[in-house]
């Protein structure tokens, strides 16, 4: 890794180093929607800093609620933008430094500004690719000696969900009513959901579309996947239980999930590339891939109850992936399915082997049987009303970090 | 039902009637995509038609490429602007019947247009409701005395669908390719797909939009509900067997769907309503409803092969659905799950009771098992490549038609 040193104070621990330069959207007081970078406590106004044509480009991108338009300029584009940027952060002589009102009209406090959606989503696919997970639930919910379903080694299992209620970080929602079928019961119950879950993801944003017909290689799927953000996919398990056979999930999900709001570049996170799971038995050629593929990147889960502290209560990593996201995106488009810029494809809940970094209270607690507790005495087997749950996730290597920022929301009461 | 009668020459077995007036996008060699309507052979061009400001409005909203901006205008207007139309067609003194040359600009024939995508589709759901058919599913792939899940009677089971790959009548797309696990082998093969099925389903589209949070009683889906569309969700069932379980089917549907151009207003189906079926067990007080809330809809299927002739292989009617549009609209936002205009929910594969009524190829031919013979002596389990599949719907009562067109696409070899 190159070393690179900017003239920006980072604090060591701060996800928004120089060799991040992420994307995403802002506003304030002042402005609707720019596209934005950040470096350490600052978020960069890419369509103020344009003003002074350093990227020798229409700015008129960089005025948008969304990044679409921006991304589909291109990877060799965006590229040479986060590379500049990087240029102009480490040029002790730039003007972006000496010049001290220009500065103060580019650079803002993130803590000023309100980070927005950063894409508009046209489909959201949620995958079900950590092996740790899949084994315990199945452990679970079905059959111990059969945990794993006879597909789930052969490709990587996946779903659309629903994209309308997709929400940046720091919002919140209502627990979901629902159907639920008690186990002494004939008949389902009607009620909010007693079962309120997380699942720790992350999600890549594409960043190229395709057209019906085409196929992405697990080679090329690279050039597809824009960056990665992380992702909360809220679960109601007992909504979950009744409702999802023989179709999948459907209202046990789609009231609400989080994504964080700066989209981390895949090129940012090659230096924490890593091997990736022994696949056995051996996948079928269009599922195959060459070097190491998977990412190293350390995944907590923070759970607040109202006016009350934080308690870590998972400490996962994405490197339990069993599936990349390459093969994920070749084996999506391996049917002719078409992508388009803004799809967003999460990961599934990424659960590690040692029960504390199980990504779900449905496994950290099993299934309720042996509840967390609490830095304030409290216990906790799944979501409890106005508890805000975060979930963090940060790179480091060499002593260089690469990070995600927050991905928060907090649960109201049913409405 | 009032009795219109409009100077425009109607054939009687036309879908296009005064009493339809549906909507839709058309383009041809002179306009990129405007809003029109239909009568009898025609499209009405309504940005043309507003030129002499018979609406009293912006004309803009009918120079686009989608329904989504004149439908977020509200059924209070979208409903007045189609009365003036019907009043337009049936004033014999119109100046539209007498202006021979403002005729000609706002009047085409619907043969020398092209019909685009109807809305601009954000989610995509679909349902699983018509009776006969999850009883003819669940009685050959799992077990016939047990054919529904115990779920099914208490709700309208549904799961998100892929949004990219919905196409307006008339594409072509390519057999897909992907994992089958053949029943003799312990290992997955990969190819195209053996067994391509259409399913025979209708759509509704969402009118207005709702918050997280909010739900929809089925007192008021009425509201929400644009109108209707036919749609064919395309289903390659070996692909499905082996990647259903347990998240239900994804590659085996995503690669292409497709829906009929015009969109029917539920204000023309109305008087076509009937009662719809004895719903036993009773269901949960947020499903249940009043009055007659089922349609009658005639549906059939026909199967073109190339450079032959149409084959009638499907009869069925919308009537057969256990479920109504209203309750799958109250399922699908009970939990708060927020919609949007142009939300396209599908009714799931339409089957009848009769084996000449079942909506899939999957049933008809009893998966495989009683091929079909076509008027060319050549047979059918599942649909052949350069096959074309057209479904057509239409309402009758009293000599009143209503109907939508055709809902039409072939069927290339894979790539």
């Amino acid at each position: 890794m190159q070393t690179l040193k900017t003239w920006v104070s980072v604090n060591e621990n701060c996800d928004f180093s120089i060799y991040n330069i992420p994307f995403g959207i802002y506003s304030d007081k002042d402005v609707k929607h720019h596209v934005c970078s950040a470096i350490g406590d600052y978020i960069i106004d890419l369509f103020e800093l344009e003003s002074r044509d350093v990227f020798d480009m229409d700015r008129s991108v960089f005025d948008n609620q969304y990044l679409n338009s921006f991304i589909e300029l291109g990877k060799p584009t965006t590229n040479k933008i986060r590379n500049k940027i990087i240029e102009l952060l480490c040029d002790e002589n730039s003007f972006l430094k000496t010049d001290t009102a220009f500065f103060n009209k580019v650079f803002k406090k993130q803590s000023d500004v309100k980070m927005l959606l950063p894409v508009k989503i046209g489909d959201y696919t949620d995958f079900y690719s950590s092996i740790d997970h899949a084994t315990n639930i199945g452990t679970m919910i079905r059959d111990p000696k059969n945990a794993l379903m006879p597909n789930w080694k052969h490709l990587p299992v996946g779903y659309h969900g629903r994209s309308s209620s997709i929400c940046v970080s720091g919002h919140s929602f209502y627990r979901p009513k629902g159907q639920q079928k008690p186990a002494d019961s004939d008949q389902p119950v009607f009620g909010p959901t007693k079962l309120l879950d997380i699942e720790l993801e992350t999600a890549f944003i594409i960043g190229k579309a395709t057209h019906m017909g085409d196929s992405v290689s697990t080679a090329n799927a690279g050039d597809y996947i824009f960056g990665m953000v992380l992702f909360n996919d809220w679960s109601a398990r007992d909504i979950q239980t009744w409702e999802y056979v023989p179709l999948g999930p459907f209202l046990a999900k789609n009231f609400a999930s989080t994504v964080s709001p700066w989209i981390v570049t895949l090129e940012a996170l090659e230096p924490f590339r890593v091997k990736g799971y022994v696949q056995n038995p051996p996948l079928l050629p269009y599922l195959q891939y060459k070097g190491d593929r998977n990412l190293d990147i350390k995944l907590d889960v923070y759970l607040k109850p109202q006016n009350g502290e934080e308690n870590l209560i998972c400490s996962s990593n994405y490197k339990y992936m069993y599936y990349t996201m390459e093969q994920q995106l070749a084996h999506h488009t391996v049917n002719g399915c078409n992508i388009n810029v803004g799809d967003v494809m999460a990961s599934g809940t990424i659960s590690g082997p040692q029960p504390s970094e199980y990504g779900s209270m449905m496994e950290l607690t099993w299934r309720g049987t042996k509840p967390i507790t609490l830095k304030d005495g409290s216990e906790r087997k799944f979501v409890n009303d106005n508890d805000t749950v975060t979930i963090r996730g940060y790179c480091k290597k060499d002593n260089v970090r690469v990070g995600f920022g927050n991905c928060t929301a907090t649960l109201l009461p049913a409405k």
